[in-house]
Order: structure tokens, then sequence, then C-alpha cells
């Protein structure tokens, strides 16, 4: 198939253009390569340059932004070809992916085994699916549940196409939320605790993607987080644990190209959930883990049929996998702490590890509950007894101290920065603050200039079930600049019933 | 949510670049619109000039191709917008697709009604749907099978959504291949055999899609197809029948777009195969519908258990739109007549409607077969007597008398060109032809040239079963220019398999 004619030769140029995980290419219409090959948009390409190939989707131009020789590459296919600036590459429609036809399978009914998970995820990571591709496979696995065997398979699939971090310890702990929570930044305060106590837990966290902070963008306004594979293990080795962005390791890379696309369908199934989560802590080595699991109208998991459900799968996936879990749930309707903001978060945990008076108690509850878990899971303290180890740990100043011995080996502690224009909300008229809208709260935060202002954000002053009087305080908006304030206040301003009071 | 701040305004440019039926935006990554909207890639954006809005996919770019305050707007996206160069777009986040919610229904395992399939396509037809939300769609429909009320809801919302031709007549005949054949033009045959017996058929066609030609291609190397719907209805008013292409009539637009993605995930599913035949034929007026569905190792229908499954679907489904519909079964295995390309199937039709002794006898016995069941279904011919009525016709020269009739009335007619370049590629052994790959053959026919060049194809010397010397004729690739034969030769050569000799 693949005739070397000079036509399929065209000089590569990088349009910068981030097209997420699928690598595109633009061509001219009128470009030799088009006519000859019978390319139209839409289809699928091979590139090559030298010995590296990706497979792209093509979209075709009319003229203005390309010369009829000039080859345009995402920002996705240009790193896969090794950024070959001027250089010519090779282009020819591309050869069939076989895995796509298991796709299919699955999609006619039939159940896949691991073999066939193992294909199509190492498809996917190396970007030969589509965006449109993927969309069919995370539909198929949702619109027939995955059976039990097939949940392992993807999950084994997932954890083999990637990086897998080894520790010489038999138990090693690890945390995850479900998410859909502001503010749920218990993980600085866990690690520590757990850690004072002589378990293991090297946490990986990452930086937001739609929330106005990641644990990864919490944590880097008090120390370095952005640690390569040897200094997580040296951080690791020398205080038992680490709070550090896992951008160093690739821990079942598939799972983020996943997560995209369903976050744009706004797709949930509970098998690619399971995947999701234990793809990437088994890949982390994690033996112990305890699952932050809100519950609540606005959250990933919204009634209890669906934790009893989510809870089994994920106990009897974990087995298969040696991995001990332990779920909690907790109220999943309203923000964690006060702080929405990195932060503003930290001020919130550093608040829970000092002990200080004004400490947010649901913050600190929910940071005890989770560490117990871990403490009683391993086996560090009876059943039962694991909250009260804890919360002496904390109270002790143990918890604080461990901390600051954790940051000082992630490269030294800091201070997390303090806005500089700020504006309060108060309430416009008096009555009990019956619901909060966390999803607009998050929008208000991230227009306010959150994550990238690490300042910035969004301070609470209330909680469910408050009774206010016309004027009280709602929340503080900070920001860096008078330009984000001014636009987080119009859109607060348009958006009063965020805060609904009745 | 719509904060007409200065920053939400960009100068709009074309970038001319086709994304298909898919409007996308291309947003510098440092522009203040992303900053303070919080967009990232692949973020659905609602983009507004004047009164006219559309729904866009938002891709990021680094820099060069667009300054800070542009909007580069993909083809599809410009056309929405009215091609406002220069002016200035307002941009937002996309208020939520309110249909996506009932798509997502029917992946958790839900039948929709048809209101439901309304909002759907009717979302789809307006740009609303990006690529990978009809992906999901076409997988959901695929993954658990339409029921037959759903078909029927899905294809009232395809006809609801697209133009309708109104013919004042009790018959409208009609004709529909299920394709994958290549040569198969049968409708330039059948359109005056009807005719000329005083059937109402007002054709309309397609032009190549991915195949070296469309009836609408073949047709134009004849006679003008390019007709608005006002000569359509001048040219069947005076012959009772034309052969145009359908461009000028938007007849069921989501099948278009339907049919794109399902091409690229390679997914038939019958439900969806129904709507789309149907709801075309339905929106053109259609009464009497007869179906050429050659059945194939490489055809779209490969076995009698799916000819009967979706001969009944198409039967009970047309019922409720007061479509009869005839299915005719014939041999997929081999493309029908001689050539491949516009010219040269144009060739093939001429023969054949001429009476010539060298006429291609498959094409001539699969049109008089289609022929006999429009007469026989429309009550002009008794039950078992079509055939004869169709041959005679054919042989008396009244069909072809009556095809430069209506290549008089479409703008007259014209002989097909004659291609300037040709090869004869011959047996390399002796043997027997015992299969012939269709899907190479279509390729080497466009790689000659087809269908841009019309001359350009391959003409057949062989069929299946033939005993070949060494040296005997296979086929003559034409060509109108020497690097598109020397091309297409060089792809022959590499693919001689494409003609298996046992």
């Amino acid at each position: 198939m693949a005739l070397d004619q000079p036509r399929n030769l065209l000089r590569a140029r990088d349009l910068g253009i981030d097209t997420h995980s699928e690598p595109v290419v633009f061509l001219r219409k009128d470009s030799p390569v088009c006519r000859s090959e019978g390319l139209a948009s839409h289809n699928r390409v091979l590139l090559s340059a030298g010995d590296r190939h990706v497979i792209a989707t093509l979209y075709q131009v009319q003229d203005g932004i390309l010369a009829a020789e000039e080859a345009g590459l995402s920002a996705a296919a240009w790193q896969r070809l090794g950024a070959p600036q001027g250089n010519m590459v090779r282009i020819h429609h591309a050869p069939p992916v076989e895995s796509l036809s298991l796709m299919r399978r699955r999609i006619y009914g039939h159940d896949l085994d691991e073999t066939a998970y193992q294909e199509i995820i190492a498809d996917i990571v190396q970007g030969r699916y589509s965006a449109v591709d993927i969309s069919a496979f995370v539909t198929a696995c949702a619109a027939r549940p995955l059976s039990h065997a097939e949940v392992c398979g993807l999950t084994r699939a997932m954890i083999n196409t990637g990086d897998r971090l080894r520790w010489d310890a038999p138990v090693i702990a690890d945390k995850h939320s479900v998410g859909g929570i502001p503010g749920n930044r218990t993980t600085p305060i866990v690690v520590p605790i757990v850690t004072a106590l002589g378990l293991i837990m090297p946490k990986t966290s990452s930086r937001a993607i739609t929330s106005p902070a990641g644990t990864a963008d919490t944590m880097a306004t008090m120390a370095p987080v952005d640690l390569d594979q040897e200094q997580i293990r040296a951080v690791v080795e020398k205080e038992g644990g680490c709070i550090a962005w896992g951008g160093a390791v690739q821990l079942s890379p598939a799972d983020d190209i996943l997560i995209g696309i369903e976050r744009a369908l706004d797709l949930d199934s509970e098998g690619q959930m399971i995947a999701s989560i234990l793809s990437k802590k088994v890949a982390a080595g994690a033996t112990h883990l305890v699952i932050d699991m809100p519950v609540g109208a606005t959250a990933k998991v919204r009634d209890p049929a669906a934790v009893k459900a989510l809870s089994q799968g994920l106990r009897s996936v974990g087995d298969q996998f040696g991995l001990q879990i332990c779920v909690i749930t907790g109220d999943g309707n309203q923000p964690v702490g006060r702080g929405m903001g990195p932060a503003l978060e930290a001020r919130d945990v550093l608040a829970v590890l000092k002990g200080q008076a004004d400490a947010p108690a649901d913050l600190r509850d929910r940071a005890l509950t989770l560490s117990a878990a871990l403490l009683e899971m391993a086996g560090r303290a009876p059943k039962g007894a694991g909250l009260a180890l804890a919360t002496q740990t904390l109270q002790s100043g143990a918890a604080w101290a461990k901390f600051q011995r954790i940051c000082a080996a992630q490269g030294g502690m800091r201070e997390p920065p303090v806005s500089s224009h700020r504006k309060l909300l108060t309430a416009p008229h008096a009555g009990k603050l019956s619901r909060l809208d966390n999803r607009r709260l998050a929008r208000l935060a991230k227009l306010a200039g959150a994550p990238d202002d690490p300042a910035a954000g969004i301070e609470m002053h209330v909680r469910l079930g408050d009774k206010l009087a016309k004027g009280d305080a709602l929340c503080t908006v900070h920001a860096q600049a008078p330009g984000e304030l001014s636009y987080a206040l119009a859109y607060a301003d348009a958006n009063t019933d965020m805060f609904r009071i009745t």
C-alpha cells in the first residue's frame, strides 16, 4: 500500500493547536497528496517522519493558513512525530486499526476478553483512536454494563499500558475521592497523620482540570510538588509519604484519555469508573485504599443504591489485584472547608493541621475519618480505635510536624499567597440557607482567577441550614487583579440564586 | 450567564477548514476570553454575530496562526454565522444541549419516543452536537436495537427536519440501492423504462463520497444534473421523470450527518439503515419504492438472514408512512457492468439503452428486474408480467428515446468524455478468476482520477469464474494525465492480488 511518490511528501509545520490527545493534520484540499490519495476531511492518515509514525485525523483547508506543500500538525501529532519542523513527512491512508473490530463486537452485544481490552487500550494510548472512536468505545461500555470479568480485563489493560511504581513495603496506603465536591482537600491532612503513625503513603495528585483547584494546586502553594520519580522515592524513603503532582509518572495514561471523552459526554458508567480508579491505584503500587465518596444531588454518586453497587464493584475488582478497599461516604451537598481556590484551601488545611480553634470542622472530621479507615485496614489500629488514634495524632501536633518535614523534603515549606483584591458578598434578604449551587460557586471561583492565580477564589462564610439576616456575610471573593474581581462580581450579580435563601 | 464584557468579543476570521458539519472555533490559549471564561480545548462554546448563533467545539492555539484578539472559524461555523469577516463575534460557554440528556437515557437502557427523537435530530441538524456526541448517539442506537416504534420515530424526525417534496400524482416511483458494489448504475436505465410506460419517477441521486462515481457523477457526463427545485419540477412535468443531483433539496439532512459518523466508525445498525433510506424517500414524496440489495461477502448485506430481517423492517416501517416497498436481492460479489468511473459507467448505460450487442448483460438484467418490480407494484403490469413489459420497452427503443428526451429536458444530451491515457493490465499467470477485491478496485479507479476526472477509471474485461491464460486482459486503467496513470499503475503493481487467479 505504501507508495513513496514525491507527492506523498509534505513539509511539516507546527500549528500549535491543542486537540487534546487526538493527533490532527491539516492539509490543503488542493495539495497533491489529497488529490492522489483521494483523501477527504475526517479520513485517518498515517504520518511518518524518519522512523516515527502517528495516525492522525485529517482536516482539509481551503487556503490561507497553509501552503500547498505544507502539512500543519496539531500539538499531539507534532510531539508524537518528534517535532520534525521543516522536515518532510510522508502521508498515506492509515492502515486499518484492527482493534476497532473488537470494539464493534462489543457494540454488537459480545463481551470482550482481557486480550481484546489490551489491544483496544494499547491502540488508544498510542493515539490510534480518533475522538469519535473513543466516544463509541465509552458509549458501548455504558450502554451494556461491563461484566466483572470485563472490568478486571479493562483495569489490567489500563495498568499494563502505563508506568508502574513498585515499593519495598508490604503495606502501601492510598486515598481516592470520587469527586464532585469543591474544597474537599483532605489529602494534605491524611498523609501526615498516617505517615506519622508509620504507614507508607506515596501520594500523587492531579492539578485542576475543571475545578478551581486540584490537590496538586493546593499543595503547590505550600511546597514544591513537581517532583520526578527519583525525587518522589527520596521523599517517601525519608518521610514515609509525599504529596506530589502525578505528572512525572504516567500511571494509567488511558484513563486521562477516556475521562476526557466521558466528561464531554457527561457519561458515567460504573464499570469504567471502577477501572479508572483502580488502574491508577494498582499502577501506583497501592495495597490499601480508602475511597472518599460524597453522596448528594449534585455529586457524582447520588443515592444509597448507587453507593452500594459501586462499593461492591470496587471491592470485588480490588480483590483481583490484591487491593484492600474501604469506602467512606459523606455529605455531598455542600463544599467541604471554607476555601475554594489553591491558597484558600491551603489555609483550611493549615488551620486543621495546626489545631486552630477556627479550623473548619467538616474538613477536619472528614480527614480524621479517612485516616482512621486506613489505620484500621492496615492493622495500625484495632477495629473501632482508628478515629481516636488519628485524632490524637492530629491534636498532639505530630501530624503538623510530619507535614512540615514532608514539605521540607519536597524542597521547602512556604506560605500560601494572599489575595490583593477582595469583595464581601452579603445576603440580599433574611431567611434560611436552603441550597448551594456547587457548580456555579466553582465557576465564580474560576472567574476570580483560580487556579492560575493561586490566591484567587472564594472564602465561604455560611453553611447549609444557617439562618441569615439581610446583609449577613455569604462569602468573600478573592482576586489578584481588579479586572478579575469585577468580572467575577458581575457573574455573582447575575447569579444571586447560587445561594438559595428561603 | 451571558455577560457582555469586552473580553468576550473577538474579531472573526475564516480559516477555511473543512470539519464536515461540526462547527469549530480556534482561539489563542492566552486570549482574554479563554482566560476569563475558563475555556479549555474541546469545550463547547456559543458564538454569536448579530442575531446569528452557533455552538462550536473549541480548539486552543498556542500562537502563530492567530492573533490574540482573533477567533478563527471552520467553514461550517463561518457559514452558520453568516460569514462575519472582520466583524466581532461574542463568545460564551455554550448553554447545555437539553436533548443530550435524552441521548444519555437511551445509552442507559430506555427507549425513546418520537418527541425525543425529534429534539435530538433537530439539535443534530442545527449543529448543536459535536462529532463526539453524534458518535455516542449512533453507538447507542447500534448497541441496543431500536424498536419498531423507535425506528418510526427516528424516521419521522429525520423527515421533519428537512425539505419535503410533494407531487400531484397518486403513484410516485423511486429506487434505492443499499450500496457497496461498484458500477451498479441502474438508475439511468430504470427511470426511462418506467417513465416511458407512464410512471412518475422524479429521481434525485448523490455524487460520489467514497466511491469512484455516484449516479449523479455518471449522469453528469451525459446531461446537466445540477437542477434547482423549479427545474426538477419542469422536467418531471414534461417527461414524467428526471435523473438529477439531489444537492438542490435538503431531504433528510440529518441522514448525511449521521452517515458521516457511521462511516468513520464502520458501524451499521438495521434501525438506522431503515430510517436513513426511508426518511429520504418519504421526504422525496415516493409512494412505491424498489430496493436493490446486493448480497455478498464484501457487500453491506452479507447473508440471507440479514436480507430477511432488513426487508421485513423496511416494509413494516414503510407501511407507517404509506410507502410500498419491494426488495430485490442480487449478486454482491463483483462489480456490475464493466466500467468504474463516471464516463466508463455512462458508456455501459448507453450500451444497454441502445441495445448494443456488447452491452453488459448483468447491468441490463438488473435494471430490467428493478423496473419490472416497480411496474408490478404500481399496477402497470400484472404480477409476473413486469419483466416482459420492461424488456419490450427497452428492446423497442422506447426507453432510449425517453432517456434522450429526459436529457434534453435537463439541458441537453452530451457525449461522455474519453480518456487520453490508458494501460491494459494482464493476467500474470494462468488460472481461474476466483475472487475480486471490490474495495481495492475502487481505490485503483480513484487513484486513476475518478470521479474528478470523469473519463478516468477502470474498464473490466473479466468476470468471476473466467478461465484465463497468462497475458489475458484483466482490465484497462483510464486516466487523463500520465501522472495519474503511473500512480495508479504503481498501486496495481503493489496489489496484484486484487484479482485472485487460482
